[in-house]
Formats: structure tokens, sequence, C-alpha cells
């Protein structure tokens, strides 16, 4: 087990009608701030109405900047930083999914940085400091309601990237009602619950030695996605399977599953090109991405993909080599994914192999990727290729 | 799954050498502190000095107050808060186990409160505000290095009791360093291992239906104790064991486990009345009455115990009736305590029976207890039968 150091403050408000605290809860911080939201699906649901009642009966006063969309742009990043500079906003609520929250993360850390707040992303910069947000989750995805990183995509050039990440980016609160996810499609569903599973995967499959106690936190939550994920989309309206895969979806992503422990996060890596080119949804792309990685790496540490066809799968342990229940293991994800509804190729997805050099580009943005095993350009490209 | 709120802000530095940092940490808040430990042993090991030399390097000043026993008594509170007051000290520094953080809890609450400290635990007053406190952390165990929550005995009328908790009472940081409990006894470690173990079946047996996923997580909890803590009896230097122990401990207590669902204190209540009058350790009492406990309520909800023992026991399950899979984890929970050292019964440790009036009237002192079924004073009294 590696040292560590971990915390995680925001504030969880979960459950039903928990909504209608936010604007309680928000002017502990504000009485001005930004409200950002999506295309409009709030709007259709009466969540927005919802918010903006509870906003004024706490006497909050804010401004609008909807049409956040996925994998979010670094252009809106930038208005949303003009509006709270010209208006002095200091708080911003995020009402949506993870890219609404990145969005607002980024806003977030660039009003107070007298550089362009895209020097966070490319790493010339390490922000110290960020206004404080909110949030109210519609899409258990991301797990960005109490992380500290955003992922926004800058239409210039085509990247897609990540900050450092600082506490202070951490929301103050994330108001967590199973029943905003009652609208989501099965298609929005999988590739949420795609994510989840994918965020812990990417803490799990580590060569640091020794850290059983969240090797088993890892495998409770996913058996609870495995459980529960078939069952929501049959029954949209399952509040309990609804609840377990939100609950599911900030557990996954709060830091704590990664205690102790190297991380691995190549999968995202890759998807981060393959989305930031496609404008394809994340999950889908890591349903296509996670198995073909695994067939790549496994050998690197057969050991630990076994103990995950084991524990995770319920695969008959082998009581010699390992390899066969390994393999398993990463079928069985495989027909998982492909059972709720995600591609199983890109083939599936309609990505041809002219991308590949360009997305293996985005993916080693910041060098070498990996920790089962280290992987450079051209390891990228054969996952790729494993992929087709 | 219940509607909650989940916050838990401690900052948790693990690891080896950890201790190091703490005057770093401590000079977020104060300058001039309290330094609060038990009765030596902390000279013994020569963390005293460590910790001494880290507040020094960091120009931290601190008066001491040692002399914390197990079961931290009032008067030594009450002492705390007059020389916290005398010397205008706005920040408590403990270094130790559970007795001494929370004496230093009741001491945070009570400086800035008017009345008398014992109000909060009376329940005649709720606190509202505490001074920071930070942790170095010596015995895993009670799990108060990230709770809000503290038990003291009020010597003049035998009384153990707890305040309400306010976050403002969780500590600002914990230090958890695992080669700091090598020098624990077996004893010490035993009785440790029952408290975190306690801790997760206070909340795993709930009424409350539907709560996949954190009955997982404590599962995972348990299972990991299950193995590692008799490593860390044989062989007491053994850093991977000793260290899933400690990162078990608090995530056994750091209200994580609890999301969701209606919790049953009905064996630590009982205990607190029998460690009042007997000034045995907390673990030893948990030992005696948690399988006594058990036996008293399985039957209102055979199913939740037959889990336990299928899931964390690797009892074999029943595709019939629970009965016998329940009592047969209930029985190997037993076995384990004694196997790791713990009396097995209240003849054990020499209780008898004419405390039984006493201690129910001490574990039922804010009214009936526990979840998985009400429990009142005469119900305590069998439960005591029970444990002879």
């Amino acid at each position: 087990m590696e040292n560590f150091t971990f915390q995680n403050s925001t504030k969880i408000i979960f459950g039903r009608g928990t909504e209608e605290q936010v604007g309680r809860e928000t002017s502990r911080f504000s009485k001005k701030i930004l409200l950002h939201y999506g295309t409009g699906s709030i709007k259709k649901t009466g969540l927005y109405d919802r918010v903006v009642k509870s906003l004024r009966k706490s006497k909050v006063d804010f401004i609008e900047l909807p049409d956040v969309r996925s994998n979010p742009r670094l252009s809106l990043v930038r208005e949303g930083i003009r509006i709270c500079r010209e208006n002095n906003i200091d708080f911003i609520l995020a009402v949506g999914g993870g890219s609404v929250i990145d969005s607002a993360k980024a806003i977030a850390m660039g009003v107070l940085y007298d550089g362009d707040v895209w020097d966070f992303f490319t790493r010339k910069a390490k922000e110290e400091k960020a206004l404080p947000i909110g949030v109210v989750l519609t899409i258990p995805a991301a797990g960005s309601e109490t992380s500290t990183a955003a992922v926004i995509t800058n239409e210039e050039n085509n990247l897609k990237l990540y900050n450092e990440g600082i506490e202070e980016l951490r929301p103050k609160f994330s108001i967590l009602n199973p029943e905003l996810t009652f609208s989501l499609s099965s298609y929005q569903t999988a590739c949420g619950a795609t994510d989840i599973i994918a965020h812990v995967m990417e803490r799990y499959f580590t060569q640091t030695k020794d850290v059983d106690i969240t090797d088993r936190l890892c495998e409770a939550t996913l058996k609870t996605m495995v459980k529960f994920v078939p069952i929501a989309l049959a029954e949209p309206k399952d509040y309990v399977a609804r609840a377990e895969i939100m609950w599911a979806g900030t557990i996954a992503h709060n830091d704590l599953l990664g205690t102790g422990r190297g991380e691995d996060w190549s999968s995202h890596n890759i998807e981060h090109g393959l989305s930031a080119l496609n404008d394809m949804a994340h999950g889908a792309g890591l349903a296509i991405l996670f198995p073909a990685w695994m067939k790549y790496v496994y050998k690197a540490n057969v050991n630990r993909f076994a103990q995950f066809a084991v524990r995770v799968w319920n695969v008959e342990p082998s009581f010699g080599p390992q390899e066969a229940a390994a393999l398993e293991g990463i079928k069985k994800l495989g027909t998982f994914f492909r059972d709720i509804g995600m591609p199983g190729s890109l083939k599936d997805a309609e990505i041809n192999r002219s991308q590949f050099d360009e997305i293996a580009d985005i993916a080693t943005f910041y060098g070498p990727i990996g920790n089962i095993s280290k992987l450079n350009k051209k390891d990228v490209i054969e996952i790729l290729n494993l992929a087709v």
C-alpha cells in the first residue's frame, strides 16, 4: 500500500425531492450566482422551474448561461468567465450532468485567473483557487459532482484535456435525487453506467500490491452496478435501481477507491481522443475501448484480472494458471456492455482507422499513460486496432 | 433506501512517516495549541519527540495536557477547557487513540460554551461550534479520527455518554501512520479490531430495505478485518496488515457505511454501561455483547443475518429457510472474537448479574435503543443474561 492523502469535503444531499434544498444551500455561499445548464432538458422535466423557485425563495439572484453540450466547449467556458466578471458573480450553480459541472468548474477557475483558462488544461499553469460551485445532478456518470477534475474540449484544435485538480474545485454541495434520472433514455443510462464502471476499473487495475480493502470496496461498487443497471434499463422508474446507480457513481469517483494505489486511466485518455474527434458519448467510447485495453495489457498482471473475473463476474476460480479466468472476465465485461446497449467495436460506432494516429496523439498528450502497463503512442494504436 | 446527507471533510494523511507533517498541518490553523495525549506510551515509542520536533519546526507553541485514560474522564476535559481559556488556545492536537481524541473534542466544544460541557452529553444543550482539532492516531479502533462524536465518562455518577455531533467536530486533519501501531499489544490490537468490526455491524444490521451498495461496502470492510487481524496478531510489524486495519478503522466510522439506512447502536449503548461501571476495554465489552445481542434479535430480520453469514463468513447459502445460516454466522463471529483473544462471556470478564440493572439504565439513558429491534430496559437485561 502506498502513502496517500485523502480529502473530499463535498456535502452530499441525497434522495427524493432534495432539489428543493438548492436555494437554502446556495444562499450560504452567495446571493448572486451563475445558473449554468445544458440544452433545455431541465426545462422539459420541470426541474428548471423547481430550482428557480427554490433560489427565489432564498432570495438568490441569478444570471443564466445555458447551452452546455456533451464534451463541453472552451468557448462557452470563456463566455461564462466574462459574465461572472462583468456581474461580480462569485458562485456557480451547475444543474445537469458531468458536462455542465465540468464547464462550471472551468469557469470557476478561470474567473480568478489573469491568463487564459485553457492554460490549466495544457498544464501551462496550475490552478490555485476557484469560485465555489454547487451541483444539482441529473445524470449519474462522470462523478464530477465530488471530483476536482474537469474535462474541456477546445473546438479550435480538437483537443480534449483535463486539469490537475485542487480541493477548492470540489463542489461545496451536490444534490442527488435519483428521481431526476427516471427520464434518462436507455442509451444515456447505459453510457453513464459504463463511465461509472470505468472509473472504478481505472483504479482497480493497478500494479500496487497489498491494497486489499480498496480492492474489495471497488468490487462492491462494481457488483452493485452489474446488478442494478439492467434493472434500471428494464424499469426506468425503479427508484431503488436509480438510487443505487447514482450513489455508486459518486463513490466510484470521489477518490476513496483509489486510496493507497497507483491508478491507470489509459482507457479514459484514449477515449478522450476518440470523443474529441467524433463528439460521441464518453461512455460509448469507453465500452469499446476498455475491453480492448484489457486484452492488450492483462498479461502484465494476470492475477489481478483473474481476481476481477472471479470476484466481480462470478467466474469459477482457477487453482492453476490464471489466464483462462482472466480472459473469461474480460469477455463477460464486453458481453455486459453489449447487453446494456453499448457499441461493441469501433466498427459498430463507424470509426475508421484514419483517425488512429490523431487519437493516439491526444491520448498521449501529457506523455506515456497507464499503470498496469506504460503505454506510448504505438501501444495506443495497437489497442485501437484491437477495438476495431 | 432512505434520504441522507453525507459530508466528511477530514483530511486523511496516511502512510509511513506521515507524523512528520503534523507541524505543517497544524500551523495552517494555529500557532498556539493544546497538545493532548495519554499516559506516556507516546514518550516510550519516541512519537512524542517527533511530534514536538515537527511542531517546533513550524513554530507552533504548545501547552501540554497529558494523562487521558481509556474511558476519558469529564474532570480532565474540564481542566483542558480551563487551560485553553486561560491561555487563549484555539486549536487542540490529539496524539493517541479514541480516548484522547474524544477528550480533545469535548474540550473543543466546551471552550466555546458558557455552560457546563457535560450539558452536551446529557443533551441539555446542543453543540453549535467547536475549536478545530487535529489528530495523530496511534490506535485503530474508535474511528474518532474522522467522526463527530465523543464518548465521555462522568466519574461523579458513572455515566458514559456521547454528544449529538456537528460537522465542526470532525478533525481538520488526521495523520494515520500504520507503523505507529506496531507497538500495540495483542490485546489492544484485538480490542481495537473488535470496535472497528462493531462499527460496521451497527450499520449493517438495519431494517431499511434496498441499500445494496452500502451492504456491499460494509461486507468489503468486514472481510478485510477478518483477513488481516489474525495476520497483525501473528506478526505485529506486518505493515500491510496494520495498514489495512488502520484504513478500515476509519472507513468503518466515517459515516459512508451508514448512508441511506437506519443504524442500530444497541450493542454500543449496552457496552457503554458495561465499561462505565467496570473500566474495561470497550472492544472487549463489545466482543461479549454483540453475539448476545445478535442471538436476541436475529429473528426480526433473519434474511439479513443469513446474508451476513454467507457474504462475510463464507457460510454455505441456504436455498430454503435462512435460520440455520443466520445462526452459523453468529457462531462464526463469536469464534473469531475468541480466537483473537477477546473474552467470550461476562463470566470470562468477571462481571456478575448484580450490575445488570444499572448497565441497562445507562444503555437506555436516552430512551429505547435499536433499529433491527427496538429494545427497552427489560430487553437489555435479557441480552446481558444471554452474555453470561
